[in-house]
């Protein structure tokens, strides 16, 4: 079994966090982190809305590893229904505190887009529960052949 | 720091829950809080199809608060596949028990339509597990600058 | 109140699992779940992005039960954003390890797609969460009505 890695973590504090109207999510969210000393999240559920949403997609047919002209920028004003936050918080190689959060939001039609969030403001609200983990040993890297950041597992491969 | 507030919270029991087609989501959610005396409590996952899906869309370039003037109400037949189904449970400023839930659905053409949900029913199934918290001292009130009914936390601003 | 069933469950191990680029997401998954003897849980989180994927939407207008015709089956080259995996592994009637997931992935353009997920190879990452539940008594069955694979719940209706 290559490609695979897995392990127990063990799950530490849980949180309800409130964002209020005007507020940056990514930003406020790295604040909570510091503030409640939480290392390793994941979130669990948000609820909301959101406005000036500034994400990533990835180019159509777009190789590894991801550079800046295989992906597209999208800035979206909304107000738009926050209807998915969904990723973690792990330090990254300077044990600094990072987000990944992919975003999912809704227009005013009902069509939902999303993607990697570079960044959002509340509009209405916005409340999140998240599980804090104890995950030793896990840190985020670039991936050099993935031109992205991401998790590595101190674990034997499976 | 201010605009973010959050409190621990303790995680109580844990359910899996399962509708069956032609039962309306919302309501059904809510006969099961009662009967399992759950008063807060958070999705963590949906996974099934829907029918009959009313949801609300925030209309582009809207102002605070949310007035009926500035949402759109969609209602779509589908049936769809169920994506996503995010949001708590908590009491509302009467005590009775409330929902707050955004919905993701997929259409026949794999377009992803979302929003803040009213209600829908079930079409195949539905399946749900949720986690209940203990929340003390947190509440659901309308918020006149938002026009909407949010969570508020008895909380330090921190 | 018919057509609810509920059970509470307890949870069991907490595990982070990273899947490699190129690697099957729902073959892997099942890997996981063999190698680390797991045979109930539900998907907490899920980020990273994915190619070649294969899933369902339910045709507007369909009746159950959920036969092929009613059925459109799409495949997206991509690569897309992963922005959601829900779903659980529960054993099926032989009592195999069996994942019911739903997938939403956002497109180059920023719109999101998504429906009940066949297979999708990882693209430059995909970090999971997945809490594992002791849910003795429930099992996955083909519904004849429905059409569909459904979890079953021995407990009363309430």
């Amino acid at each position: 079994m290559q490609g695979l890695w897995f392990k127990e973590v063990e799950e530490g504090r849980r949180f309800l966090i409130k964002i209020a109207p005007g507020e940056a999510l990514q930003g406020r969210l790295v604040e909570f982190a510091h503030a409640a000393k939480v290392q390793y999240a994941v979130l669990l559920s948000a609820v909301g809305s959101v406005q000036h949403v500034r994400f990533r997609g990835i180019k159509t047919g777009a190789k590894l590893p991801l550079t800046a002209p295989r992906i597209h920028v999208h800035e979206v004003e909304g107000p738009l229904e926050l209807l998915g936050l969904t990723g973690n918080i792990f330090p990254d190689d300077k044990g600094e505190i990072d987000c990944h959060l992919h975003v999912l939001a809704g227009k005013s039609s009902g069509e939902a887009l999303g993607g990697h969030l570079f960044d959002a403001r509340v509009f209405a609200t916005c409340e999140i529960v998240l599980a804090e983990i104890r995950a030793e040993g896990v840190e985020r890297h670039v991936s050099k052949a993935g031109g992205i950041s991401t998790v590595f597992i101190d674990a034997k491969r499976t």
